[in-house]
């Protein structure tokens, strides 16, 4: 299956190292792939270039936005949150039309400083805003409260823990649960169905409490598990 | 010791009924003590009015807002997020000062109807702006990520979950968590110190997950598990 992966951060990478592992003809987009290629620096958190791990993945294609919306069965939206609807936008309607485009990223707004703010939220959420401007294409919204290491490693953490799913299309959710679990390991039970992509709302409200969640651990190796207790009787 | 609890509705007196059961000296407060009395139809979820509720616990005191405030060593705020500023200022200054104050509302604005919307949230908590409006009084917010069943009856779920304590003061933190513990149920290791007042935001941007999790499973009674893997190597 081909994949499209819009962006080309740590994120974008981690997510393509294990799709590529799994067999999956992966192609990022980015604006400018000859500026991508020539960075050498590492990133703010100090992981290495895009060029740098692509020469360790050399499977992995490159492309600009347009071409890796367009080589992608499905789509993976893993640019930094605030850059998102301009990234697509640039990828193209007729690239993603009719698509599967799984959203992961979160408005965080760094303006601030610390702690982020979230760029939209409780009325509106990045994923509303995506499936909004691109009416055609099938959002998904998952992913989004795990770091990205937790993404592709849940076995990682001990016991269950959960992935929340949110989007307006139930094949859609389908498509995307089916991967979750077999290309990222996700046990079936340890997803949650939360409705359609307004409760992105929900997932993406969690980001103010994983970022000070992550300031009391010292490092970002958790997730949450919705422990549920019997019905109570009425 | 002495509790006052500044609203009568099911949240406080179901917190109300287990500070009574360990002993606890409690006294409820609301607006016009007559007109609570007197009510005598069910609230808009169908649980029995204050009144009848009084009854069965003659122990509960009632008094005004100000004498509630007054009464209490350590005061809780169980009103309605929305209405909680107004509450707590009839109680006054005066009866709050240097005092414990437990901030157990969220501040949900159901005025859209469903799903509720924050009515105050991401650069701004209630819980900020009960401490900023009370500067002299130490306000610990917890609890208010779990149903008021949860509250006090953390063992009704399976293993761990966790609940979380937001303050600036340390020691009022501590004497919280103490309570927390010996009066509710909660076990030591499942508390988790988020920081100062401002990661009030971040327990309250988890109602709109909380809201849609209620809607998934159908009923109240779950809870957030932080579960944590091993420290990566950096």
């Amino acid at each position: 299956m081909k994949i499209g992966i819009i962006g080309t951060g740590i994120v974008g990478q981690t997510i393509g190292s294990k799709l590529i592992e799994v067999g999956k003809d992966v192609m990022y987009g980015t604006r400018d792939v000859t500026k991508t290629l020539a960075r050498t620096e590492p990133d703010a958190y100090g992981n290495p270039p895009f060029s740098e791990w692509k020469e360790q993945h050399p499977k992995a294609k490159l492309g600009t936005f347009q071409e890796a919306a367009s080589h992608g069965e499905i789509v993976i939206n893993a640019t930094t949150g605030v850059a998102s609807l301009t990234a697509l936008t640039l990828a193209g309607q007729e690239n993603l039309h009719g698509k599967i485009l799984i959203d992961i990223a979160n408005p965080l707004d760094f303006s601030q400083k610390f702690p982020p703010l979230l760029a939209v939220c409780n009325t509106d959420s990045l994923g509303e805003q995506i499936q909004n401007a691109f009416p055609e294409v099938k959002v998904v919204k998952t992913l989004n409260t795990v770091n990205c290491y937790v993404m592709v490693n849940p076995e990682a953490l001990p016991g269950d823990h959960n992935v929340f799913v949110s989007g307006n299309d139930a094949d859609a959710k389908a498509q995307v649960s089916r991967m979750l679990i077999d290309c990222f390991g996700w046990k079936q039970e340890n997803l949650i169905d939360l409705g359609d992509i307004t409760t992105s709302r929900g997932t993406e409200m969690l980001l103010p409490i994983w970022v000070r969640l992550y300031g009391a651990m010292q490092h970002p190796n958790f997730n949450f598990h919705i422990v549920v207790g019997p019905k109570p009787r009425m």
